[in-house]
């Protein structure tokens, strides 16, 4: 899955890793996907996910308690994956490359559909909002790894007071989640050349600092 | 209002400008707004509306025809506000307050939470979604003002193929929004500072251009 899409289910007949416990817990999560990606939040019920997921509804109440239970865990489970960042070699071909990953997994309907639709429950469930959140946290951190080696290669300038990685790895990716889902508007591969070549110019220039911004 | 936010209703007791039918329409759009707030796009009927706003049913059937009419026209309404984007003298002072007003709108509940609505809306209703473009479309046109002065003011280099000024002031909001309904963390006045000084730095490295993006 892409570092900044909250996952699809895999295909119809995909082999599951892990044991039964595991097993249920990745039927139900596709079961929670499906559902949010074709009723939302609001018409998402236990009822449809233990139909779908083949997993009785006394045991969905009683392990995930509710259905923003089951939502959270579905970000949950997404974070436990293996994904990493992209490692080209330079800070500008890691952010083109991870914002390229971003255009095409929100293009790609099979893998922006369940995204979508977890973003917008985090609108209606403030569980889901928590879990959106701590999904991202997480998984820029890992992104956070891209500034650690352009500073180790030179790339960056390395401030006393520190880069603010966290806020260039976000510059990078905040401007197609805006098109997608503030203004909607459409996204491409230029858009995503555009916002890595934005914030690696905005590196360059210093502004991504923990103290705040340079004056210019 | 703000540039970037859907509007609030005004505060109990504000006088109406215009004729009866624009009081209809504005006691209808408070009404909508509120619902949407306080209901959500799933929650919100045409009963609600009627009696908040005193509207009676069948002339909000035969007027907007449909509770996404409603939605859309709340939107529409928005729009035809006398609203103009900053300008303070500078290209940096112009960002960084579009920025801090972005913030600042979203700061306030009263503000900020019929924005949130409509951004929510969005997700639920496809024409609402449509409003929201057309109304995003047009406030970051009035937006482009900010980048004809800038190079008037050859703050900004003019290359022979254009700069893509609206990818430019959308920049500017792109991490806050981000934030807001994406990652659901924090926003601040230092975030603005951050965003606009980002913005200002990729401006002058030639980013925004309308073929694209320049190589480093």
């Amino acid at each position: 899955m892409s570092g900044n899409t909250p996952p699809a289910p895999p295909r119809p007949g995909t082999r599951r890793p892990g044991g039964r416990t595991a097993r249920t817990r990745a039927a139900v999560r596709d079961a929670v996907l499906t559902g949010l990606v074709e009723y939302g939040y609001p018409g998402l019920t236990i009822e449809y996910v233990a139909e779908h997921s083949g997993v009785h509804k006394t045991t969905l109440y009683r392990r995930w308690g509710d259905l923003e239970g089951l939502v959270a865990d579905a970000l949950v489970l997404a974070g436990e994956d293996g994904w990493t960042p992209p490692d080209t070699g330079s800070l500008e071909g890691d952010l083109r490359s991870l914002a390229r990953e971003v255009v095409q997994s929100f293009t790609d309907p099979a893998m922006g559909a369940p995204g979508s639709a977890i973003i917008a429950a985090a609108f209606q469930s403030e569980r889901a909002a928590d879990a959106l959140r701590a999904y991202y946290a997480e998984r820029f951190t890992r992104c956070e790894a891209i500034v650690e080696r352009a500073v180790s290669r030179g790339e960056l300038p390395a401030p006393a007071d520190g880069i603010d990685a966290g806020a260039l790895v976000r510059a990078v990716s905040a401007p197609i989640f805006f098109r997608l889902f503030i203004t909607r508007e459409p996204i491409d591969t230029l858009l995503a050349d555009q916002a890595a070549a934005a914030t690696l110019a905005a590196a360059r220039a210093g502004v991504f600092t923990r103290e705040g911004t340079p004056s210019s």
